[in-house]
């Protein structure tokens, strides 16, 4: 039973406040925890909707200024679910007033962004972590356990694709609330960002550093109207984004991004190809791992089709019966959870900021390599 | 913003206490409510785990007595989790005091245990439920739109499964607290009242009445331990069933359901062949619908997979983005929501225990010609 | 290289006639083989047309009249690809005159029609088969091994359809040329005797002997207009054909074939369910078998799909390599294959008559059970 | 039915020997043609193989020289599957022999390679194609149809995978017979001209000229015995090869080819993403593409799973009935009889010398640009 309290103070209430504390509701009904987070406090401009949410959400209180909200002593965490641009100064200031951060990926729009926010919360000795959430959905989590493990031996190809379709239209605005990802003032970059993101830390986490880059990027829809100046605008980010890459372990990476990619949801996939093994995944399809062994017989040898449901399989004992399925949200719990288990043991709960910084070196690469095409180096360690 | 509580009272604090319990917790979060779900009390033989099991979930109280609990003042519903055996006594009593009932499903082991049930609630006019939960996942929701929208056209074929193998070792015993699902004393039945009743509550939903049917049943493993006595006895239940049905709208039924087949955890399926168009559904990949359209033209005519994760497709405009997988649990959330809507509106929230009577008609007639191998007609009025 | 010959006379010239004439010729091209087919002549009643077929073909010779064909000396075999209703008197015919009879199924209309035919090739003493062409798709072959190789175990259920959807519409008539299937006097039954007889034949050879059925038939359309008359008549076939049955060794079967599912041409899957490993297997993706052993470790147990087009896999080392696919057809080029290379050995190539004649009677067990209701013993020996 | 002759000259009888003499025996079987192909006479280094060949597949005759096979006068075209090296100079010498020239692919090594053979071909005036076979797979074929008509509009993305795991082990030699692909001096390149070539020029067929690449190629294991020397060599070839490109119609291409995938034996994929549908389709399952089409009414919008097998799609009405399976080997039987027709008609024969000079080009630039990490223009006029 839980017996200690974290206290949340959330600043930003749009989709991820909503998954964010849809993981801290549900985090202790379903794993053993002795913390239990406690929704303090929600942190908005517009007073009548943060109240709302507040009130939606439970949230014991509701603030109007974040730095307000940090000066809060009844607060131990500040969760950060802004607009890119704002990720700087909030957890700059959070680790400053010696709150734990929680940080909504990317960490920041560039490295040099990024960088006095690892300084700040190291310096503070603040706990510290980025919502890289897909890495805690089972079949993920239970790919790095196959990986870790040998199954797959030397590693030759990784390629992973994000390619959604809803920005196809050029009746679509950019900027303000719902559309900030598609004003490169307050987004950073467009799918690089927001999507690739994902598909780097997630790259990373499963086979090591990614040391250079090539890559094509592109705005198919050059101008929109702005929702924040009412004109047409030039579009700034990018609408999709393809590289290839080495990782430090002599594999070949291939990674591609795009909102134009008519038919596909949110279609996040990655496959991973050893030489004794093979390793496929797909968000729309969460729930199964696709798993390729040359060791078995060669006459039943084929893609095994894993239903990742089962009690021995990542966090899925703390869920149903096999053959039950998990959503998307539940990665948010996961993360919800191992950071108030690593709360209890001291552990770190990855990926920090210095870790997702290494992250925001390889997407600045990428954006650099987009402008001139050339190889760039990203400087990673890992 | 919730204004009015709904103050439940839980019996059964096993698999399914914990699915309804989720349900009552997240239902306001993603649903706009009058009413509020209150987890005022969980009632359990062993006081030690029904405490341990309020603690953790934040029910206000406890109980070891259902008929204290039925008596309390500041409980307005029931929720019935327990063993089949027990459900008819229980939602008699309460309904008899005048609360809501909420019961698992079967409604009882046989339609003449039943029957009483049926009679209590309209006698005492209290409001009433049947946890049939997939129907509200949303690809069968959809499926249901799709049929009353006349897209299918006339129905030729239903045909469903519900397949498992977890029963499949010949050294599980059965009874006691975690098997009683293999105790024919306590369950009834096996798969037929497990798991087919789930497959003819769907069919009768989406596709009208059941009006005969013919059947085979089989105990593959004959004898077992029994947790309760500590005896090897006979096993009572069916461990596999399979039936044929027809209609009452001319197509042709075909059910199956066992725990015996290999590599199945809980492959739910069902498809409906109509006239100008066909649907597939299957539990293992619940968010999706598989959808086939004669009158697309002819040359780029497939079964198209709906990934049903947008915001115009049932319940998920409460969730997340397209794209987004949801999972089994959002069922019952689904569930309480409906529940709560529909005490706002007075609305019958479906299926009510009449309705359910109509399924354990067919499961009592599927079981007598699993006996007899003749044709039973089924008595179901719909 | 083939320095026999095996000189074919093949009766009817339909679209069973094109799978046989294409599987004479391309056998000595993929298969080693001492005796190669020729194509001597083809018969059938109207003489433009047969003449066309055989030069189309490269057929020597052609005959309007089969009993000619049958007393021709420089003929070994007759191939009957007529209309069912003609099968019993060619058959019987060409064993008395001594030829080799490989004939397209069902054998017969009934078990009735059947057994002289049994009775002729053996008292003849000829060479006889039965095109059931299925069994001889590498997957199937493969799914055959891996049963005989005892990888499943004990048997526990075993299921197959085969649903189209060619004939929902009213305005389609029955009888004639490309249309006789519909006319029973013709076919003898529906999708029984067309469809199903494919089933239960893979499934015999998989699984055993069926031992009784029950089933329900259905005519969903009762009248068509019938081309040999003019005349919209009673439709007699059976359109659709549910049943369950009893195999030998104790598992359950459940058998579903229909030509009114909207969504599939041709689709004839099977699935067989053992204590360690399941099997599965779909017409319109022939080249795949899905393979679950449980026997894999846990964590990444899952259902194979196996792309069966390696060398080591049944008749694939005769083609192309890893990873290409072959066709339906190519199941007619094996049955000529193996029938030309038991020529060689002097072994049966099954099924032959008498083994096709196990089938016809659980199709007559069927059948008279569509009409009762009741369990039909098949009277099976296998 | 076929009245006037083509007679083959077939030069080389390895694996390709095969799949073209299979499809010029089958041609006529299933398409209505004038011509109909002898098969004059194979010729190859070895006699005893080269008869043994020329036997199994009825050739009338062998010989050892290929120039004397070109200066026979009762051949009418020369069809070369022998290595890349030797492509320019046979095929050269059969143009200013007169002979029409049916060329496997790639057309050479190089573009310098391939130029004189174009000017060969267009000076001597005689008939020629490239077997870029995979076009006439029905799938692919129904794409090109679709992509014409203008369903998919403004394209976006294309994306096309050629991945293998055959020569992962150290163990594997390179050159001579069968694996004469692994040393560059024979093949010109590795996966670039086997794999790559194949998707580029599905891709140009279907999308248009890509005007610029940017390529990483990688050799994994950088010696191998060589089995005409009996040395371990420096391997020359690239083993993977992945490139980015721009089309002129300003949509955005990635390409990957490896024969270090595991668990993919030959699966070519592509992909396009256009502004109202998108299109995919997979070698390892041929018969079906898949199809999402934006303007299919919201709520049942996926992903359509085509069967091409209907009467009504590209060459199927030539083969079985809907929902039977064709294979690999047909893509040739179709290529045959397009050749074939097209003499009646006098059209050309896609892709012709000229038409797979542009795939030679796009090679050229991919592995100049798998050295030195730049983009390179293409010089592709399509």
């Amino acid at each position: 039973m839980p017996s200690k309290e974290l206290r949340i103070g959330l600043v930003g209430y749009g989709f991820m406040g909503r998954t964010h504390s849809n993981g801290y509701k549900r985090a202790c009904d379903f794993f053993d925890l002795e913390y239990r987070p406690v929704l303090k406090a929600v942190c908005g401009r517009t007073e009548k909707r943060v109240k709302e949410f507040a009130e939606h959400w439970q949230y014991e209180s509701w603030e109007t200024d974040w730095k307000k909200m940090i000066a809060r002593d009844d607060i131990d965490a500040i969760d950060i679910c802004t607009a890119n641009d704002t990720h700087a100064e909030i957890a700059i200031a959070a680790a400053e007033a010696g709150k734990m951060v929680l940080c909504e990926k990317p960490l920041a729009r560039t490295t040099a962004e990024a960088e006095p926010m690892v300084a700040a919360v190291e310096k503070a000795g603040v706990k510290n972590t980025v919502w890289y959430n897909y890495r805690r959905l089972p079949a993920v989590t239970l790919a790095k356990q196959l990986i870790d493990s040998g199954k797959l031996g030397r590693i030759f190809h990784y390629r992973a694709n994000f390619l959604q379709d809803w920005t196809i239209s050029e009746d679509l605005p950019q900027g303000g609330e719902g559309l900030w990802r598609l004003d490169v003032a307050a987004a950073g970059s467009g799918v690089t960002g927001d999507l690739l993101a994902h598909c780097i830390d997630t790259a990373m986490w499963l086979n090591g550093g990614i040391n250079r880059v090539t890559a094509r990027t592109e705005t198919f829809i050059k101008e929109r109207k702005h929702n924040l100046t009412g004109k047409v605008e030039k579009v700034g980010i990018d609408d999709a984004c393809l590289f290839m890459c080495d990782f430090d372990n002599g594999s070949l990476g291939l990674f591609e991004s795009t909102r134009y990619a008519r038919g596909h949801k949110a279609l996040y996939t990655f496959e991973i190809n050893g030489e004794h093994a093979s390793i496929k995944w797909d968000l729309h399809d969460l729930n199964r791992l696709e798993y390729f062994d040359h060791r078995d017989e060669s006459i039943v040898r084929g893609w095994r089709s894993i239903h990742v449901s089962d009690g021995d399989q990542p966090y899925m004992g703390n869920w149903w019966v096999p053959g039950l399925c998990i959503g998307y949200e539940h990665s948010f719990v996961h993360q919800v959870a191992d950071f108030l288990k690593d709360l209890e043991t001291g552990a770190t709960t990855q990926p920090d900021f210095r870790n997702a910084l290494e992250t925001a070196k390889v997407c600045d690469a990428v954006l650099s390599s987009g402008k001139d095409g050339a190889w760039h180096d990203t400087g990673v360690k890992i």
